[in-house]
This record gives structure tokens, sequence and C-alpha cells, in this order.
């Protein structure tokens, strides 16, 4: 019988100090978002799949916005400022107190880089529990120009030669660095400390790790993942093509987990959307964070869907917009022009047409007819609906809330609701219809007289 | 005088008995629907336009909706169930009855491969018309990898060889079996009772229908369509490919018949949409089954048709929403945020904003204000609203059907309906507006108090 | 010192008499729209950015909308009639008036090509300030047949081939013909009455101005431009091609000034979208003509704007639409299904839901409920609703013009509001609530016999 090892205690640092000022943008390059999260999200969430036992963030100075955002997404996260721009390796160096925590493997990402999957990470990190000292993940590049090589002899890496330095045979080399690293967490403050920074711009440079591994006898390894995946965000188009990239991932994922996606290419989904098996997705449908639907549920063409629960069958749209908080029961049906918002609305219930539900519940197989507005919000305080089961509230009523229409209760349409109507009840609060025969032609004649004479 | 040769009797088989189960799906393959049709529903009509004189559709046991669909599509297409799934030659032999009808030529098309197109069944066809006794679908494939390669002496076909037991000479054949046959009538049932199942899986299969023909002696052709024609459905994803392909389709189409789609990419088509000239269809619009366009209408970005009929020089959206029934009068216009259902609505008549006209008749020129909104259903049945031509309805009206309004009739802005209307009469149902001075401060006071109390 | 040499004064002539017979249209070719400007529209504006100090248009006879559009947009253009089709060399001579006007340069465009960049335009033209008497343009096309191939000898161009009467080495040539071309203006009339016409058609053709420069001793020279700038538009595939290209390139420059296009490829610009610093636009925006953005506003999914003012940390949509004169203060909020048209709604106002505003002020700050509709229009007149500061309108309230609702004013959800309501003064103007216990269910009793009974 073998002896399981231990398992090897993981450190993930992130970088995330980068100005960013190909944005053009007053806010950090890592809190812009793709697929609904901020950058430094997915590679924190990255991360922590990977199985990283402890993370550290560096982040630029004064980036309070930054550390909050490591805080809410990931709380065990140590926050580390890097004082000074004095390049990648002194950006790693200043987490050195998680540096010195005992870690076996240490990884070094960019809060930039968010495509970069966790088995890629794992498999970076493997060569060390073999022995390795430094680990740097490369990519085959379609066009390495201006990226450094990996040079390799046999199944260890020499160097990384930037490609000003490099000969035509190296230039040949495709194989280009990636930026990302493991290292032996027992060397990486030896190795990160011999850096120097006598090059053009002074800077200490992570990727000269690489050279203080082979002159300390370590071996040092090189692994490759895809360019897609290592592709980092500078600009705008690079945000956009991350974002397309996370949003052909999440298409793959719900067609192939049994969802119909009419027009894949036009539903954007976020990093956490979950469909049901047999959900149809008209195209043009947008999912903010935060969605689930369950199965059988049709979503109609130009919906927009945030921090909402689809039930079973539920169909929704076109045109509908569920906002946080709306709760949808089982074929229940939310049709054109129909808001809900921080609303629990009853299995089989019906809402289909310009209908606005805030802050509200809607029992069961009610149904609101069109233009059903609920008022929960009196300028100062918002308040609650509730409106029973198998409740009929007429076309064009206003609900002001607080009210209670009761189970079974029918409102007249276009009535004004102030006071609750209890179950079984029928209430209508409506001007009387007054007709006056002949009357508008003469009303007609009158405006256009005004109109003249105006 | 050269006498015309009788025209050849068709028989075409629908092989659509297949399971699916990478879809992933409760819903049976051949039933998910790709520009509004069923993938079954494709191929029957493409089988009809290539002048089958009967059709057979073999089910798998217990897919009564299967049959239903058929049914439904194409009345006069006999089904078949196929109790045991013993393989293609199985399943074809499944309709011996109608094998045993006399044709001349058979067709054997796949109900999950719905590209094929009716020229494509009219070649592959036209050899039996000159003796031969099997012809197959061929495709050039891009990777042929896994697929049957069709190998060829001069114009005959002498084998498919699949590719574990393919020759390196015949792997680098890129024609590959696509899986469609045309058999003569005359040979077809003795040719399918001849396969045998000495293979691995023990299974019939039908290309196997060619080394039989050889033997007896009947002459075997091959002929060629594109790639994207005999791509079948077997994931979510293939679907969506499908789909994509129909889209293409029928987005030049409609460009090539004289209509404007500022970005074809995004306008999506059903299978019968009837576009005019000069239509021009903004980004974003999908067009669900039954919809006609007709010359010089405009349907602006965000809209959703289904059912409807669009006359000349009407204008629609952006953001409307037409449902089945709704039927638009030249130069009548459908704004934002309006839904259309079972109405028709006159020439020049205009619903531009917030409007729901459901089960209603609307005159010539008639103008209904935003956010009118007909009641049609009472929670237990619907009823009719009738508008008369030139009738004006002020905003935010509510029109409790069933209720006329007649022609020249004004309704103020406001009201409630709920009696009929006389032509050219002046109606009026609301509350008279009660102003109270300085109460709006007092109120507010009181609100903050509460809210602060709470 | 050397002398600055004088500018040299630049003459435009655009060639817009194409039938356009291949559109199967009713509407002239070069009046078709792409990012929201007609094709000739885009051509004039080119020319004009390239310095030209006149501009002369060739129509079609009886083509005044041509001529009306070419005065709208360029008022300092002459326009003139080429009154029979004889060729491209008699189209630009119908143009003689303004080519005896003494310019030093000429440049020959094409009203249907509408991506040539006006740096191209100064490129062609720079070798006429060198002494060259014709410059051509040409571009490398990806698969050259059909097109006439630029045979050069050293830097000087010696002929247009056209492909028919090209040697196998001339076919081989990938520069190809533009049509575009650069004329001296002193030789421009003598080149181009030296064109004759014996050939098959009987035309007289532009290209033959080569072969007349240079049996005139003139230097003739080819410039190139990439083969998407020449694209020309002759069917409804061509101008959604164009369309395509010139929404690449507004979706490239506003990344690169800092806008964050969640998927660039479904936002739709107009030729002029003005969008400031950290504007967000989430998927499916359509951007009509005139529309302007300040910075930090965000644009949701599914929103139409046109005409519209846009201020600093707006917030717009989903499912909003901006209409002509729609004008927005800082963080402002227009939500979902809301159309906002010839207004100016105040910094700070919220209009969240289902609402029309229309002809109308909004103040700031203020609050307008979900349901709120301006009722502007009587059937003959457009008036105008003022909102004041502060103000708070409850849901579902119509507001019928004109009318004035004062600084803090209330009012009451529902309401239909026809006089003015004074500053904080509080208006209600709505039916009563009368509530008839169990009556509900009676009701539905009724409901139900009588459909039983229908």
């Amino acid at each position: 019988m073998t002896a399981t090892p231990a398992p090897r205690r993981l450190l993930t640092i992130v970088l995330a100090a980068g100005e960013g000022t190909r944005m053009r943008s007053g806010v950090p390059k890592v809190l812009h978002k793709a697929a609904g999260r901020s950058l430094v999200g997915h590679v924190l969430a990255t991360a922590l799949v990977a199985g990283s036992d402890a993370l550290a963030v560096v982040v630029g100075p004064g980036r309070e916005d930054v550390a909050e955002e490591v805080a809410a997404l990931a709380p065990e996260a140590r926050v580390f400022v890097q004082t000074e721009r004095l390049g990648t390796a002194h950006a790693v160096l200043a987490a050195r107190e998680a540096l010195a925590g005992g870690f076996d493997d240490v990884l070094v990402v960019y809060g930039d880089t968010p495509l970069v999957r966790s088995e890629t990470l794992s498999r970076l990190r493997a060569p060390l529990a073999r022995g390795a000292g430094v680990v740097v993940l490369g990519f085959e590049a379609g066009d390495p120009t201006g990226y450094g090589r990996l040079i390799s002899q046999g199944t260890s890496l020499v160097a990384i030669r930037e490609e000003k330095d490099a000969s035509d045979e190296e230039r040949a080399i495709k194989l280009s660095n990636a930026g990302l690293m493991a290292i032996s967490g027992a060397h990486a403050i030896a190795l990160l400390e011999g850096v120097g920074n006598a090059n053009a711009k002074g800077e200490f440079y992570l990727t000269d790790v690489v050279e203080r591994a082979v002159l300390a006898g370590l071996a040092v390894a090189a692994e490759a993942a895809p360019e897609a995946e290592v592709q980092g965000v500078n600009d705008r188009a690079q945000l956009a093509a991350v974002e397309a990239e996370l949003q052909r991932r999440l298409r793959a994922a719900a067609l192939k987990e049994g969802a119909t996606l009419i027009a894949p290419e036009t539903v954007f989904f976020s990093h956490d959307t979950k469909l049901g098996r047999d959900v149809t997705v008209e195209p043009n449908v947008v999912f903010g964070p935060g969605v689930t639907v369950e199965d059988g549920a049709v979503i109609h063409a130009f919906s927009h869907l945030e921090g909402a629960h689809v039930g079973r069958g539920v169909s929704v749209g076109p045109f509908a917009r569920l906002r946080p908080g709306a709760t949808l029961g089982a074929k229940a049906r939310v049709g054109n022009f129909v808001e809900v918002k921080n609303a629990a609305v009853g299995e089989g219930a019906k809402l289909n047409h310009l209908t606005y539900v805030g802050d509200a519940e809607v029992g069961p197989r009610a149904n609101l007819g069109a233009g059903t507005i609920t008022c929960n919000y009196d300028g100062v305080s918002k308040f609650r609906t509730a409106i029973g089961a198998d409740a009929f509230v007429g076309s064009n009523s206003t609900l002001v809330a607080p009210v209670a229409i009761g189970e079974g209760a029918y409102v007249g349409a276009g009535s004004v609701i102030v006071e609750d109507v209890p179950a079984d009840a029928l209430a209508i609060g409506r001007g009387r219809q007054v007709t006056k025969e002949g009357r508008a032609a003469k009303l007609r004649a009158m405006q256009k007289a005004k109109k003249a004479g105006a």
C-alpha cells in the first residue's frame, strides 16, 4: 500500500496593479466587467477552483476600489499594495508576507487575463510537485512578433528571450511567454530577490526568475496553453474580445447541457447563468448576474433578466424585463412590455402585457390585465402589494401600495385601488362614463379653429 | 416525333426514428425547430417540392408526437413504426407496404437532415431513370475523418468503405457518404432484404445495399452535394448550426428580392416569411411563422412579428409586437411598446405608443393615444372592440369589450369606456380633478415622518 | 527661404447617375442609406474632408430626388444632369461647366462607392502636384476576375486592360481598376473630349482617358487602395456589406475613444454618433442620426436613440426609446418601455417605466411613476406639458396638455390632470373606489353561465 502524499498547499498571487491607460477610463482596468463580473473577479474565481489555499492580490497605490472588489468576492484574499511601479518581480514581492507563509506552490497570475482555465493553472503547477523550481506558461502564438520566446533544451526551459535579443533561429520559435508562472514556495523569495534591474527601464522583471532558477540549479519547465486563454485586456477592443470568448464558452456549455439557443451568438449570458433542460432561449436575450431558469421554460426574444428565478415551463417575453428579486412560479407567464421587480409571482399567474409589478406577491393563477401597475413608491418609501390566488385585476388598473387584493377578488378595468379588497369581493374605482352625442364633431371644429387662429 | 416518357412515380421514405440522446431533450429530435418549422417538416416540404408522389415516414415506437406532426404537415404521408432499432436498412423496410406500391423511384432521406435542397434530391434520383439500381449521395468532406468513403471506378460506385476498413489510398478520398440514397423501386425490397447483419453491432445497414446491388449486377452511381446541405442534427450546437444556415439562405433570398436588411445577420426569418419590394427591416427583428409584409413597409428595430399581415407602406416598431391575426392596412403605424393581436387595423390608423389592441377592429385613420388598452378578457371569455374610422381615443383610455366606438367619435384621455359611443359623439369617463394647494409639502413631511418612525 | 506653393484648387465630380436596377428598388441607388446617411451623402462628406473647393454631382434625368439630397447635404455642390447614358466619360463631361472653372486638380468619384477614405483621395490626387496628367485608383483584388487590370511600366501606368483583352501575363496582375481617377484640371476637358466610343456598347469610357493621356505625352500614375474601400453598391447584399464595414469602423473608433461596447457587433451607430469617455453600451443598441452621449452614461440593452442628447451619468433603458429632441440632463434615468420625444428632462429626473413623455419639460429630480403619459395631441394640434422640479407624478397618471405641474407638486396615482397644479399642491383626479363583498364570485358565475350559453 502506497501512502497518499500530503496535499501541496498553494498560494496564488494575482497581480492587479496595472494602470490600464489604454482603456482611457476612470475605472481601473481589473474592475472592468466581462460576462457580468469584474476581470479580477474572474481570475479570483479561477484561482479558487484551481485549489488555492490562499490568495494574495497586489494592487496599485490608492486603489481602494480594487481592494473592495476583492474583499467582496474573495474575503479570504489578502490585499497588498505595490507602492512604486518597479516591475512585475517587484510587484510579486509586495506580497512577501504571503510568500513567507510556507506554501509548497506559488502561482503568479494577472488580474487582466481572465480567460485562463483552472485546468491550465493545475497543469502549470504540476511540475513543482515533481521537483521543478519554476514553471512558465507559454502559448503557441499565431504571430509571435513582440513576444518573449520560450527557449527549451529537451524538457527544460533555459531562457525567455525577448524578441530584440533573439537570434533568427530563436525568432522562429512560436512558443511565447504568457507571463503566468508557478514557483516553488521554498525558493520563491530567494529567486525573486535575486532578480536585478540592470535593464533599460530599470525594472525588476518576473521573467528573470527563470535565469535565477537556472543559475541556482533548479529545474525549470514550460507548459503551454491555447492562445485564446492568455488574451489579456489592455484596451476596450481587447475587453470586447474577452467578453466574446467568455460568451462563446457559456453558449457552448448551455447547448451541451440541453438548452436550445436558436441563435447562440445573440444570447448574452452572465458568468453564473443557470439553464435547465429543454429551456428555449430565442434570439436577443440578455442575462445579467444571478439568473436561474428551470426546465422547459421559454425565454422569448428581446428579454432582459437579472437576479431572477424562472420556474418550470414559464414563458417570459418577448420584451420582458425581470429585475432582481423576481421569482416566477411554474408555468407563470410574463409577456410583452412587462417589468417584474422584487416580486414573487405564483404558479400559473399571468402578467401578459404592459405591466409593472414591483415589491409584490402575486398569487397562483392570478391574472393581471394589460396596463396593470403597482404603485410601490410614494416619493419617499416603498410599499408592498399582495394579490391573492385566482384574483383578476382588470386592465389599466392602478394598485396603490400598501394594498392587498384578496383571493378570487375582481378589480374592474381602469380602477385605482387604494384600499384592500377582501377575498371574492369586487372592487371598482373609476369615473363614470358620460357620452355627449354629436359633440366630437363640434370639438374637432373648435380644435381646428383654435389651431388656425394660433 | 418522340414520345414523352411517362413521368416516373416517386416514393420518398423519411427516416425519423432516431432517439437523439445527445440533444438531452424530452422532445424527439425531429420535432425540434429551425426557422419556425420542425426538422421533419423541412424534410417533408423538400420531398414534396422534389416531386414525391408518396411519402412514408418511419418513426420510433410510441412516437405519436412525431406521427401527429407528420399528419399535420403532410396528411398524405403514411407513418410506419420501426418497432426495434435494428439499423437503417431495417428502418426502411418498416415502410415495406409503401415500397410495395409499384413506385419507379425510391428516395431515402433523414428527418434530422433538413438542409438538403430539392434540386439535390432530383439529381440524386436522376440516374435511376437512366437505369441505375442505386444512387448514393456523397459530399466532399472538409475533414472526412470518421465518414465512410465513396469508392468509385469510372462513373460507377463500387463500395462505401468505412474508415476503419479503408486503405491509406482510400482514406485520402474526400467524397464521403451522406446517407441519403435513391433506389430503383423495382429492386428496392429485394436489395433491402438481401442486407445482412453480420457485423459488430448486429445491425442491418442501408449502406450495404450498394454491395447487394453490385452483386446483383445493377449499376450503382454517386452524386455529390455541398457539405453544408448534408449537415445533420445530433445535438443542440448542430441544431443552432442548421438554424444559422437556414437563416443565411432566407436573408440572401430577401436581399435578392429587393428588401433592405440593414444588418442581415440580426434578422431572423421564419421559413415562410414573405417580404415585398423596398421593404426595409432594421436590425434585430424576429419573424415567427406566417408573416407577410407588403411593398415599402418599414419594420423598425426590435420588432417581433408572427402570423401577421403588414400592408403597403406601414411602419412597425421599434419595439412592436404583432401577434397572430394582426392585419395592418396600408400606411398604418404601430409604434413602440405596442402589441396587436387578432385585430384588423385600418388604412392609416395610428397606434403609436404603449398600447394593447386585441380582438378588435380599428377603422381607417383612427388614432389611439398612448396607453390605450382594449380589455378583451373578463377572466372567462374574450370579447371584441370595434373602433370606427377617424375615431380619436385619448391617451391612457381603457376600452372594456364588448364595446364599439363609432366613426369620428372622441374619447377623452384617461377614460374607461364601458358603453358604446355613437358616431361623432364625445365620451369621457374619468374622475374629476381636485387640487389642494400646499398639500404636497405636508404630505411629503408626513411620508418622511412615517418612514423615520417605521 | 522657400515660398510655400499656392494651395491647389480641387474640383470633385461625383458620378451619381447609375440606375441600380439590381437593387430592385423604386429608390435611386445613391439615396439608399448606410449608417444613417445616403450613399451619396457619404461620398460628398468624404470629398469635403479631402479638401474639395468645389463639388459637382452628375445625376440621371428626372432625378430631382437625388438633386434635393445633394442640395440638403452640400448646398455648395452644383448638380448636372446626364441626359443620355453614354458612358462614364460622357457623364463626367456633363459637368463641363465645372471642369471649365480653372481647377488645378479634378477628382472623379462615384456616388455608390461610399467607403473610400479622404486620405485615399488625397493620395490619389497627390501625383498631379508632381506633374502627372492622370492618376488611377487601383486595388489588389482578392479575385481579380472580371476587373480591368492596371498595367504599369516602372512607376508609370500604361494601360487599363479589360479582362477579355488581357494576355495570360496581364491576367496574373492583381492590381485592378477601382474606377476613381484624378485628372489634371488643365487637361481634363481635352482628355475627356478625346475619348471615343468605338467599342461594342458604343459608350465613352472614362478609363480611355489613360490612353489619351499617354498619347498626349502626359505622365500617368496609379495609386492603390485596400479592396474594402472601393466596394461599390450594386445590390442589397452589397449595401449590407457596406453598412457592415461602416459599422466596423464606427465601433472600432468608439472603443478606441474609451467607450465600453460589451458586444460591439450588436451596436449599430449612425455616422455622426458621439460617445463620451467611460460610456457603456450594452448589447443590442441602435443609434439613429444625431445622438450625443456624455461621459459615464450607460445605455442599456435594447435601446433605440435618435436625435437625442444624453447627459453625464445618465441611465437609459433597457427597452428605452429616445426620439428627436429628447434631452436628458445629468444623472437622469429613463427606464424600460419609456419613450421620450421632443422633451427636456432635468438633472436627476426619473422616468423609470412604461411612460410616454412628449413635447414636455420635466424638471430636475422630478419623478414620474410607471405608466405616466403626457397627452400632447388632441387629434389636431400638439400641446406642451411642463413638470416642475421635484414634482412627483403618481403611477398611471394622464397629463392632458397644455398643462403645468408646479415645483414640488404631487399628483395622486391614476389621476387624469387637466388643469394646472400649483407648486407644492396635491392634485388627484380619479374615481372613488367602491368595494362589493362577495360580488366577484357571483360575477364569475354569471360570466361562465353566459359563456356556456353563448
